[in-house]
């Protein structure tokens, strides 16, 4: 019997009535093995990913209808999403991941709709679109920071659901990830950060500052994730002190993901036995 | 004593003398253990070139005037290109690798200057640029077919190599393969893709198309690589028919592109003391 499953990922999903509050940070729900066993049920999993990864790239390259999957990472500072890019989707085909980071916009971006610049970062048919911090920001910062009219940030909420919807019809599967740590998990990162002359880049004053919002940004994600938890594109919060767990939960999800697709190796649009008789004689 | 060093792979430098022909697409120079302990020395220097993948990262991060690696990719079809890119970049942190390749050109791209839509994918600084074909293709198909005039393509091997040593002056390292493979390698690899559903999509009937026109290509190579191996860009034709091989020698030549730098971990911008007391009071 396996430790973990995508049935057990999906348990972690956002429902209406969703209380951030409940979920406990340094939790490892479902996971049935030992902690110690977590990276060996993190490669099981691997090669199926891989070869799903690969199928959906294959088809990408023969139609433009092909769909694409959608990551979006979310979480307080030091919450692991750089993690998991680099453990989670540095396992397949790097020429198959669209990655994309959000940073504070730049003044081109803030004279237009705060999905602009999302747009165009979309994910390409047939590849796995990464989204480091997303068009989320817009309904977080801005709500615990007041860089919005509150009656803005109400609008974004259901403009949120409307473009993902307008995504996953057009053939997008979104898996939404909030990471969520504890602020003491977050203190030791900062900690380290701080302690090592090679994590000393890592380290931004203004994070100190926002964890000063701590309890602000809670109530942030809460609300933005009730709002925004759909049928069509529904929000996970992972529990993120044991990175580890984490990035296995994501996995799960990703895989799910793909195997929902219901992908196959595309037909060949040439005359198999031809080719082979016109390369026998080349 | 290692079986392989950076110095080991350098000697693939091409010089003004080069004789295409002269390398063996099977031989592994320089290599000096046992074939199938390839797999093992590859991994042995994974860390250090992870490592100072990430020292390149984040020195970017805090300054726009670090440099990059570009490495250009090019080979015949089926050379192993996707490949490199897959088990070599695939090893360090996605979010550090800047990957564009370069098929037919649009319409908006033909209408400007050859190298417009390459400038446009440089690498951003602190990270690796992978180009998968490059400018090379407009003085190789081109030259093969005819699809610019002789006097066109006679300018673009001036204009190549200015180009990169623009790019050498701005910091930027350039490190230049031709991953060389025989015809008969070629032939494998297009029947693998004839043979196995699950390959379909890698085959292209212009594939052979192209096989046709082999001691063309070969030609076209020649002389581009001797026109275009300078000083401050080397070009380093790799024998491609044992893969493991060609990919180690692409890691080491990125491993001494990077340590040619002389990377060191960025001073923080702050003090680290006055953090560590507000963090400990946050």
């Amino acid at each position: 019997m396996a430790n973990f499953s995508t049935s057990d990922a999906k348990e972690l999903r956002v429902g209406a009535d969703f209380v951030l509050s409940d979920v406990d940070p340094g939790s490892t729900p479902n996971f049935k093995g030992d902690r110690d066993k977590l990276r060996k049920e993190f490669s099981e999993i691997d090669e199926e990913l891989s070869e799903l990864q690969e199928m959906l790239y294959a088809n990408g390259r023969v139609s433009a209808d092909t769909g694409a999957v959608l990551l979006v990472l979310q979480g307080m500072d030091t919450a692991g999403k750089g993690g998991v890019v680099r453990h989670v989707l540095g396992l397949v085909d790097p020429q198959g991941v669209d990655l994309a980071s959000f940073g504070k916009p730049t003044e081109e971006e803030l004279a237009h709709d705060f999905l602009w610049r999302i747009r165009k970062k979309l994910p390409r048919p047939g590849r796995i679109g990464v989204f480091d911090r997303s068009h989320y920001e817009d309904v977080l910062i801005h709500r615990v920071h007041g860089l919005s009219y509150a009656d803005e940030i109400e609008r974004r909420y259901g403009a949120i659901v409307d473009f993902e919807r307008e995504l996953v019809e057009s053939g997008v599967r979104i898996v939404k990830v909030m990471l969520h740590i504890s602020p003491e998990f977050q203190r030791e990162n900062l900690e380290e950060r701080l302690d090592r002359a090679d994590k000393h880049w890592k380290y931004n004053p203004g994070d100190v500052t926002e964890r000063g919002y701590w309890a602000e940004y809670q109530e942030a994600y809460e609300i933005a994730l009730r709002r925004t938890s759909t049928e069509h594109a529904p929000w996970y919060c992972v529990p993120g002190d044991d990175k580890p767990y984490a990035r296995m939960v994501v996995k799960y999800l990703l895989l799910d993901a793909l195997r929902s697709m219901d992908l196959d190796w595309p037909e060949p649009d040439f005359d198999v036995d031809a080719e082979k008789r016109r390369l026998a004689e080349s």
